[in-house]
């Protein structure tokens, strides 16, 4: 059994990318379940957010972020940001050379799989606007109800580094979530990858009957599902993260940590123009 | 006299930047008090906010924006960003051929003149990180006492539009201020060109005696002053208003309106790739 797995390990890393800090709850999931498994992240953190930005701008920043995480010869890409695959999955998909995960489709799928009524998403201006969800799940389950909400103060609410139980935090989810606590929602989607962090206040404001589904944990099977069936896993590797930021290397390994649930060792400090050179299609 | 100043009229705009939205609630002051002078407002809303990010990427931003804008063979430039002047003042003076307008030095200079007392900052996290007000106001009155709070929800709170009598926004605020009203400063600057549209807000909250003082005023007559010094000034242009943003050109033709208290009939897309094309020093 041993000798197999090695014959099968591929100890490329896998390449995950986000706007800034977010990204690392599906970094964190990522290392639960597959613990050896080598990452090298980037976050965007000079132009984050993405979620408040036009679908045109966050398709050409995914873009560069992919292309950065390509020269890492990466097995897999993870498009670790809900605004970004809503942007941008397809593109990503066309321009990339290795399979590419991203956190709406297994968001929408768990969800899907978890109640048979009503499915509330919660997510930035951009996710929520572009339909990605909605589309997923009417694809899923024609004709299944979806309520949606835009939640555009919760990631600096959470970049912030408010604790949960935060009045504020509380006053800004109560007035988001008032709609869907009244049409009792089966489940509901965190559609950002910084929302697992507000998770026990979300869960706490809409009740036990409402199974809450993180688009970051969801993303995390899809991806070890798809390389255990490519036979590209490494169960043997040593397990190590690094870290790209486009602003700001000290406040991410700070923050860090409280996102990816472990310490941040090594971030290294990329300008936005090298991106911008790096670009799948620039000049 | 008609003709001594057409004599003096310079036709050339005014070049205003800022990371996004914020900046034109300087160009309201700049209209209001000079109706016939064109101006050229830079947005650079793909980027934005500036205020939650490091000096270096901030100073990087903003000498990108002021080469976009000297294309246009300004007469002066106006950084209407709180957070650009902290990072970057003396690289832009360094770099502009033209005389540069911050909103800082007027900001703290119309607090000293305000009181004799406490004087209050709210800024974004990098404005007051920055310290940039703190030092100005040591400078022109040594000893006077400066209490500073960084509000970072502020700004995504205004560019959301929520009113300033949403509960949201008073415990927002309310978090924000308390150990200010407790302090009982004389005048408290609103560091940052987003706040104005929470004027209201904040002046019910510290009360009759606390004076308010809009760094994107002062910003506005300090201009006018220096153009007026050096005989640049325009009294018989056309008032024009030309933007230009890095993103979302249609929302912000729309928020633009509340900003800036005009219509916006102007605005056209500019790539942050052609800004960092043309960044001084660039090759």
């Amino acid at each position: 059994m041993a000798s197999q797995e090695q014959f099968h390990s591929d100890p490329r890393p896998i390449g995950v990318f986000d706007s800034g800090l977010g990204g690392l709850t599906v970094v964190r999931e990522l290392t639960e379940i597959m613990p050896a498994e080598d990452v090298v992240y980037l976050g965007d953190s000079a132009r984050v957010p993405y979620g408040i930005k036009s679908l045109q701008t966050v398709r050409q920043f995914a873009l560069e972020d992919m292309s950065f995480l390509l020269g890492f010869d990466p097995k897999m890409i993870v498009v670790a940001c809900n605004s970004a695959t809503a942007a941008a999955y397809e593109q990503l998909v066309a321009a990339s050379p290795v399979d590419v995960v991203d956190v709406i489709r297994p968001g929408a799928a768990a969800a899907v799989a978890a109640t048979d009524g009503v499915i509330g998403v919660i997510g930035t201006e951009a996710t929520v606007k572009s339909g990605a969800y909605q589309r997923e799940i009417a694809r899923l389950a024609p004709g299944r109800e979806v309520m949606a909400q835009a939640c555009p103060l919760l990631v600096p609410i959470v970049e912030e580094g408010r604790d949960q139980d935060d009045p504020i935090v509380l006053n800004v989810l109560c007035d988001y979530l008032r709609a869907m606590q009244r049409r009792r929602c089966g489940a509901m989607i965190l559609g950002c990858t910084h929302y697992p962090l507000l998770a026990g206040a979300i869960g706490k404001l809409m009740g036990p009957d409402v199974k809450l589904v993180s688009s970051a944990a969801a993303a995390a099977r899809e991806a070890r599902r798809r390389l255990q069936a490519a036979g590209l896993d490494n169960p043997s590797g040593r397990g190590t993260l690094r870290c790209y930021v486009t602003d700001n290397a000290e406040r991410f390994a700070v923050l860090g940590e409280r996102f990816g649930g472990r310490k941040i060792d090594h971030v290294q400090f990329v300008g936005t123009d090298e991106l911008e050179s790096r670009r799948i299609g620039a000049q």
